[in-house]
């Protein structure tokens, strides 16, 4: 924590994202007996004599978060309301109702809000989310996208980033690294077509890389196996900084320690081939710290092994330690190094 | 509604906001039976089995809806809190929660965003109410500030706009047209002060009025009041478009008409004063128009007369009518004059 008691001024960039809202929120109590989870984990958890209610939310800023010049508007709506999904999922929970508030500058037209509210409208259609409120107000500059969504779940079945426990096996579902190198690719072809604006991008063999970027689709169904198997992970959380980041999260959490073996981390042959084209870059690398995956990382007892080990959509990828052991990676030549948490924003800073 | 069907380009000034919003959303259905209320009403509402869960959510946009030349910090934080939890308020619920999303410039300092959140706290702190959620991003330009709160209410007790009944009273707490009346003062002093960087604001005299526009309270103190008569409003909104917009909102969800009597509108002598020094402002239209005073708008039965006649928070200006009658103010000369929406933000554009 940085000293801001004794400065007149401390600049925004001094603290990290996650330190500054520690800073700023840490004289904040919870003095709602509802209020079963507040600040700290995907979602906060609120208890109001039925099943819980489960509540993330989350800002999309353009120029920050996301970048007009390769982001469909569609895209857009889609992935705004699919990453507020996935934290509600990240608590095992079931989202149902959705509020989005938007401010935009002039510049967007009704047929341009239109198009953003059509990928909003698609995301609720697929997910069964329910819009019930929020507004569109204009911005001197840019476009803001803030959503809010709310979930439900049995009180039984909440899962939190603290319950994981030595020997519990670490899963995680779909593959990794996929979503930062279709940003890759956006990024390459704007800078291309920057150079040369009567270059037409190819874009058509990174289909699925871009697709991963553009529109994630939070892992409800793997949340729906877990149900119908009858597993409650013992931790869980939605990859959205990079397995690193969030595999940290979780060991933090719960005061434990891990073990991930680098060569069981799902990687799909598109992000490999999408490395090979920038050279050096290791696919390794876009899984560990690339972010944006939107899958789910959670731990299981061991006991559950039996139940989770024929599904295609579930990989094991290590387990949890002690914490004195720290937050560890194997290496195929079975070297051991220590994880190290390079999230997406901090990295673009 | 505005044929955007066969143009290419439609700016969003050519749509209010509230028809923008309606053309947004007309396709989005309700899936969920959990969802008693989506959009159109000062909050949803959701069952999962318990209390009913109620949701509003708000943006406030640098610029548009605040002018950090005179918005203290601390009191725009309060705010933000304030006029969410008012909408829960207007549900006859309780808030509970907040979630809180920030987006600020590097203009901004850590020290600042501290200043803002110790609003928040204070806001929390008053109103019991956890944070519970959001975060702090960059902004390119300005700040936003984007707030969901959550609160919970018996389901027999839910009020919504839609429940008046012809005959019954229509009811408003505190005064209006204040918090307007402090604007314009507020207004006045930045341009004197443009034209004359020397000029020392002389504001002492018009505290109340000043704190009605940067430190509006939701008037819970009337949800309580109400329950502790036994009294269940049989419609309710929470005024933040002025008098007129807002029954007006309440008429057409009801499918009733009015009449209110000019002269049973609550007017404080701050706001007739601050007419005066505006020379032929006429302080009802301040009530009307001005919006942001935060008070309480309710239609209750006749019989609930007894209960709250001698409440001197409570003012009774007239009652509700068939809706073939339109909604209209009769005048202390007697004349009837309808009432016109003439909202806030649709003033300022």
């Amino acid at each position: 924590m940085i000293d801001t008691e004794n400065k007149s001024r401390t600049e925004l960039e001094e603290l990290g994202e996650f330190t500054l809202i520690e800073h700023l929120t840490k004289d904040f109590e919870i003095k709602n007996p509802g209020t079963i989870k507040g600040v700290g984990d995907d979602a906060a958890v609120i208890d109001n004599g039925g099943k819980r209610t489960v509540v993330s939310t989350d800002m999309l800023i353009e120029g920050i978060d996301f970048d007009m010049t390769y982001t469909p508007l569609r895209h857009l709506g889609y992935k705004a309301v699919a990453i507020n999904l996935s934290d509600i999922a990240a608590m095992n929970a079931t989202p149902k109702q959705i509020t989005v508030n938007i401010a935009v500058s002039n510049r967007y037209s009704v047929e341009a809000l239109s198009e953003l509210y059509a990928g909003i409208y698609l995301a609720c259609q697929r997910y069964d989310v329910d819009l019930v409120g929020g507004d569109t107000s204009s911005s001197p500059v840019g476009m803001y996208i803030s959503i809010t969504a709310i979930g439900e779940v049995d009180p039984h079945k909440v899962v939190y980033r603290s319950g994981a426990n030595v020997h519990d096996l670490i899963c995680v579902s779909g593959d990794l690294g996929s979503a930062y190198s279709g940003l890759l690719i956006l990024q390459r072809e704007k800078a291309t077509f920057k150079a040369n604006p009567n270059y037409q991008p190819d874009l058509a063999s990174f289909d699925y890389v871009l697709e991963r970027y553009l529109k994630p689709e939070p892992r409800l169904d793997i949340i729906k196996f877990l149900n119908d198997k009858d597993i409650i992970p013992t931790s869980m959380i939605d990859v959205s900084d990079g397995l690193a980041s969030d595999m940290m999260q979780i060991c933090k959490a719960s005061g434990v320690g891990c073990e991930v073996y680098e060569e069981k981390i799902p990687i799909d042959y598109a992000t490999t081939m999408v490395c090979g084209e920038f050279g050096k870059m290791l696919p390794v690398s876009n899984a560990l710290n690339g972010g944006e995956d939107y899958e789910l990382l959670f731990t299981i007892k061991q006991s559950d092994y039996e139940k989770i080990k024929d599904c295609n959509e579930v990989h094991v990828i290590g387990y949890i330690t002690d914490q004195s052991m720290g937050t560890m990676m194997v290496t195929p030549q079975n070297t051991t190094i220590e994880l190290r948490a390079q999230g997406w924003k901090e990295k673009e800073n």
